[in-house]
């Protein structure tokens, strides 16, 4: 997915929403600002939105002083999700179909993200996302090739959203590498962070070796590319992935709530929808 | 007012809007949002937003080349609003208190506008603000001030709203000069858009001089200045003439809805709110 003109305000918001997490000085923010609108030039159309995403989280990192703004946030939102942990787990187990409640509780994680939106409300989006039907749904190929696979390739997205992950992978209960970003960017989980909500104790956790927030293939390391060459059932979480892979040639579902609108314009769906989606299956 | 760092993201966002009503070519509304970033720089914080919007749309007007993109949506808003003229005379005419009623239609004209916000329902917002508490009312000091004054100074903002300012001019019925922008900018009120509203039936129309959208002093000129400090019963619609006059120390009364967050904020006030707020009265 490329950049379209409309994200540039959004860049925007963003640069300043982590900028004020990193500092309460107006006048840095101003320059963070500053220095972003003339970097504009630079930014293609033709990259994806986490390319100019990664670009604009540097500048936040570089003139805030601080490379991990969210560090404080990511780590409150895993204890939050933990502690929905157990009754989540109870919602799974009493589910007729206890893989697609898995699958609508790991999308309702989605919402933990401090990129496209403001703010969000986790338990009212469990509780929604439970109910609600899915825009784009292929589910019936997902279960189909899960059972098939014998591995799963997870490509995470947010810290907290990591622990409804984690539900999902124990539901799904084959090996599985989870994949997360090498270096802190927005609130995407790093490897301590899916530490803090346990994926350690149910998949093998690697680095996809971007700091962009989504799996940019020209920023990520060779180990991950030639796993995700390799593997017969991949999922990948999240818009940031979404829009870094969704032009890719690998067979991958893609499992995400379309935070913004001009995703959920590009994927044909209102915006708010919770989304199953496969390519190249 | 001054301009705050939220301000910026809905300069792009407002910019890309004007852009878009002028030009559908991509390249050039990408060439508009980079000549903005580096504009950035040299906008102050200490700017009133009209300060900065005026530049911004300026820079939409220059690198478009289209004088005035909003011509013909200024055309058709005030073609609206004179349809829905003879009915809200009759609410008017048959109001328990007709001035209120005619104040509160001025302010629900209000909301047509193109600079903050990107859409509106004229019907939707007379319903509603007929019906609407004030969030800042000062209406009983305007009653009486407007009682005393043998003379009207009415500040006009956005065309189609000046239908409503009519209303309210015939209601109050003084003599009165209406005030217009010199320039075309965004969808405000110039001489053209007053008279075809039939402004000029109800009022002297005269420009204040100034191509920002929002009285600012300095870009005005100087018969304008005079009348407006002679002045002792001044109206001034908008929230682009509050941002510009709420520092200036002449004895104003503002009509505004409280259309975006900052400045609802600056007023106490919630989002969306409708007020009749004196200052140095």
């Amino acid at each position: 997915m490329k950049t379209c003109l409309d994200c540039i305000p959004c860049f925007f918001e963003q640069a300043l929403r982590a900028g004020r997490i990193a500092t309460d000085d107006d006048r840095l923010l101003k320059r963070l600002l500053d220095e972003i609108g003339s970097m504009l030039k630079e930014i293609s159309l033709e990259n994806t939105p986490p390319e100019t995403g990664r670009l604009i989280y540097q500048m936040v990192s570089e003139i805030t002083g601080n490379p991990d703004p969210f560090r404080e946030v990511k780590h409150e939102c895993t204890q939050k999700a933990l502690s929905l942990y157990p009754s989540m787990k109870k919602v799974i187990e009493d589910a007729d179909d206890k893989l697609l409640a898995a699958v609508r509780i790991a999308i309702a994680g989605n919402v933990i993200d401090f990129g496209p939106t403001a703010s969000f409300d986790i338990d009212k989006t469990l509780k929604d996302v439970l109910d609600t039907d899915f825009a784009a749904c292929d589910y019936s190929a997902f279960k189909d090739r899960l059972a098939q696979a014998d591995r799963i390739l997870y490509i995470g997205d947010n810290a907290g959203e990591t622990v409804f992950d984690r539900l999902l992978i124990e539901q799904m209960n084959k090996p599985t590498v989870y994949v997360v970003r090498d270096k802190p960017v927005i609130n995407d989980a790093t490897h301590d962070d899916a530490v803090q909500a346990g994926i350690d104790r149910v998949a093998t956790i690697v680095s996809s070796g971007t700091d962009a927030p989504g799996a940019i293939l020209s920023t990520c390391a060779p180990e991950f590319k030639q796993m995700l060459e390799e593997s017969k059932f991949t999922i990948a979480k999240g818009q940031g992935n979404f829009e870094a892979l969704s032009n890719e040639l690998y067979p991958i579902f893609f499992l995400l709530k379309a935070k913004c609108k001009i995703l959920a314009d590009d994927l044909n769906v209102t915006q708010g929808s919770i989304i199953l989606k496969s390519m190249n299956i």
